[in-house]
């Protein structure tokens, strides 16, 4: 099966480590497509970004039947595009906030979310609504670092990361840190070796995720919200949206 | 003050009357200007076609800076692109599902939606946990009608969504109809007449909402987690979009 | 249009900094009678007070009607006597703390009440929920002020006001405070300039929501449980209050 | 230990059978004082008669520390006046209905409210909320029927109600019935019969609480939002109210 | 009425203590039955102990009926085996979280939980959430204590939960405290000495509850969840517990 | 990796069925090992039943690691001891229910369960709500019938179900049915072809979550509540449950 896991933002560099963390994951016989779409922010941080990116998304997914994908992944923390991507793609789709907080209800007692930006916390709490995480959900907990600090090797990025999860799990006694952006996908085993904890990746959880949902032979139910577009018109610049 | 409303849809019939719908409840000194976006779907029906006219209305918002708009309502009921709108427009911005939920509170013990598409009833419901209304609004009701069958003079579309407001208010206990779609807004004073109960249409409380805030000095919070977006570079299609 | 504000204690200094606060927003052809009951406690601090305070508030609604009043404002952050108040007015009632609370959530990520004595703490909690506002409100925060404190000039009141505001943006992530007491009406203008955050008085949102809802003909749903009381006895002291 | 149950409204038929339903289950060393107000409606149907009556439980607790009296029981579903009351009986004060859904709590795995006029039925959903109710409670259901219709002997209260609690049980998978009207607490038993489930009377469940606080020694807590009022002036009307 | 109060666990010292807090406000006429399991842990700390000790607790509400026993308390503040038991009793069965939560709810604008191992805190924040008490309890707070460290006259206990009654008060605005174990029954009178505000021991409110209900003549409803078991067979160990 | 699903109850043949149900499902390299414990109830039905046959599944976790597994699924949809048996496994364990309603999520819009017996309803919404699946799960849907009708080839089992789950769609606006027992993962595929939505089975979903688990090298939390348990001592029956 050929799963697509899109990094949406356009920044290269991110998108290989995503593809690194997914392949590393990846059972036998899973072909992980990493892709940026064309268009778009080199980074979400925010409503703004957020939305904008969301077309990269959908244009990667309306792609991926054509390219012989079966599933996706979006690979960002704020799960952008994700309730219209679910609309257009024949396979299921996995937002990678989504899939985390899912996967750790599995193995803690109360886990919390450790994001970069500040500006992130509206964005995260929100989701963590959407989701039902109220209850399981300790905390949201942002930091000074932009995303693209993650990328750029700052010096301090990671020593940042480690001493906002030792607070989440000394002030807010979380048992179990998810991280809250993809461009941290490599920090998961350092992490783990000082908290003694899981640290819970998207990238990978999404993966995991959309494997299960094919070996499940499942797919979006489309008796409901999410069946596929009615046809219609598009006009302007998304003339060649029409689905 | 001069208002911007925007249709996200590009069906220009329709944003005549929502055009009128505001000018008929603006009060004196409240210049209103009706516009489409110049790009997106001829109606809104799902998560796909809300994702791309987010788009649309972002480019409206942009623009209306220079045309001397102090506020925004954006006015399909799905609410596309509120939250990113915010970061971006100087003034305050208000989405038409938010703005009739919120005055339904003053004025009932109780109100229903009643929308078009069953498509729509998952984005409804979920703007309804959104804006904390779970208590507050006691059903989503849609019917068999798409939105344009409401411009397109379908003969028994008011009576549909009248027999589906007779419903609310037996079965649901609901004393007040909130409409769930822009293209409604025509509807108010014959369901008024014949329900013996509030109707209220988004778009002129929208309307009545940034007038209201305008009058107050107030626009969106810059503290926290809808500042102006973070200065960076977009690519392809969304050159033009970095802010 | 007359919009009644009811200060529901009987101090008039701060009935009139109230009608101050009313008329600063109120628009051209708005008329703001400003008043207190001629019964009932010099502050509210309190259920009990909050319950006797009802009465004051009641009896100014009802001579309203013969007044020429349009619409109600109760201008105590504890909203007494609001539900009641909705069912025996002709016109539209609405209670500073839901108003402010309803306009703060159209321009915030997150507000917290910044309220005067601690023993208010739980009755602003429980509006809190009964509003909806859970996800919206950050935090509730007092301090160790009387509400006639603020009348009597006591020299440190501003600046405990302030400390407690810049706890909540700090501490709690909000982006906006909503003042807790209309007696703070004053204080929104300084604190806007220290804090650089929006701040919001509820008897200017009251006066606001209340030209709203009559611009949009809107007044309480007789259709469920705020339809008019039905007639009956009242005995004793409240003879004169059967409907 | 002497409780006094105070029925809210001022029809005594309704005191009398309200005093028998408390004395039926108090135990020996128990006196219960009946009594209505002095002033106040005859029936409480609506939020205006309910804020009416909470002056009129106010005065009896305030007399009730002259009469020897240990605790409370106010004897209407509305709980009106509560929280007040707490502040200042120095004895525990229950409310019929938290006492009753409370109760319901320890036996059912869902109950029902089965109340009198539909216009009460915001007022109770109301308090399930406020009570942390919403999973226990499975409908609040209401009937055509008024307060004083129990009293009246209308021929046909028994066989509405009745009808109700079957539908409560058949359509919403009830478990119990709590019934949501202190006129109602001499259908216990036959109901109990027809019916094959608990169904809780309020007053008697009041009765047990205020014993089972006194025998604990617990009253309400002074440390927070319940502390005693503030020593201050009434004016007016309630001159005589300061505390 | 003979009550059996349950100690889940087999550590007898603990059954005298909580025998004794029963029949401290255990009233005339009601003889109280304090007894450990035949089987089980030797205290309950955590989900697998809570688990077993159910099996303990359902064994003797099975001998109950034979002992003459009316109703029944489980006295761990995990409520082990507490819905189980409830189906198989014919009298009404308590948990003392549950019933110490009711029961502040009637005197507490807001109370705290403070129990032994920091473990322990998952459990009871589930128990909060499905008791419907999550506006109710302002924190679940725990200590370095093991449950067996109240028996064995621990030198620093009660310092140790006293420091953290003032931190629930201080810090999280509790106005009572309700213990969170069964073992801190003889801790009530000093801390209320100490801290000012109402402190709850559950075994205490477990009686009352069960002495209540019993009064009313209630018990578990037969008509939906809670019905007896239906009769099948049990295998291997549990071959005796077929109901 | 050898993944043990421990159906709780002692009826071989479903212990049979679910295990099919695993194998088929599982990928290359998964070993299924089904089995019953060799105690408990021979069907799971009520809280009695569920209580009794935890242990039986704590007995085969226990056993669990000397055999190889390296995780585990609980084939009951009460999933019966999950919690305490995260305590004692090394590696991970997951519940059907659980699994099943976090997998349904990302598919649909809104799921029904659809189970057995009437009595089962309140076990399963109390599930519903532990999960944070409140806003997910439209409705709870039971039937007349026991678990063994499953078994034993009740010639209407079929239909009966089949009409349930048409009455979830119709009714309750769900867009995917979850089989609210172990013993219907036989069903799967004749539903879907009726129903045209997707039918989820918790046993297939319980096997693609371990391995999920497992492949991201994740197992429950020892920073938290779930930690193994303390050393101490059982007595009697359990004397051999020491940790």
């Amino acid at each position: 099966m050929k799963i697509k896991v899109i990094n949406p933002n356009t920044t290269l560099s991110m998108t290989r480590k995503i593809g690194e963390a997914a392949m590393a994951v990846a059972r036998p016989g899973t072909e992980i497509l990493a892709v940026s779409p064309a268009m778009g922010p080199v980074s979400i941080e925010g409503h703004y970004d957020e939305a904008i990116s969301a077309i990269g998304v959908l244009d990667e997914v309306r792609k991926g039947d054509s390219e012989g994908c079966a599933g996706y992944v979006i690979a960002c923390f704020d799960d952008p595009g994700l309730r219209a991507a679910r609309e257009i793609a024949k396979g299921p789709v996995v937002g990678i906030a989504e899939a985390a907080m899912r996967m750790a209800c599995f193995i803690s007692g109360g886990f919390s979310v450790v994001a970069t930006q500040h500006r992130s916390r509206i964005i995260l709490e929100h989701l963590v609504r959407s989701y039902g995480m109220d209850h399981a959900c300790r905390s949201v907990r942002t930091t000074e670092l932009a995303v693209l600090d993650l990328e750029s090797g700052r010096a301090d990025a990671y020593s940042i990361i480690l001493a906002e999860c030792r607070k989440a799990i000394a002030e807010d006694h979380a048992d179990c840190i998810v991280l809250g952006c993809a461009g941290m996908a490599d920090l998961v085993d350092p992490l783990v070796q000082e908290l003694g904890v899981p640290v819970i990746d998207g990238v990978a959880c999404g993966v995991k995720a959309v494997e299960s949902l094919l070996d499940l032979g499942l797919s979006t139910s489309r008796g409901g919200g999410y069946d596929f577009p009615v046809a219609k018109d598009y006009v302007g610049h998304f003339r060649d949206f029409s689905f």
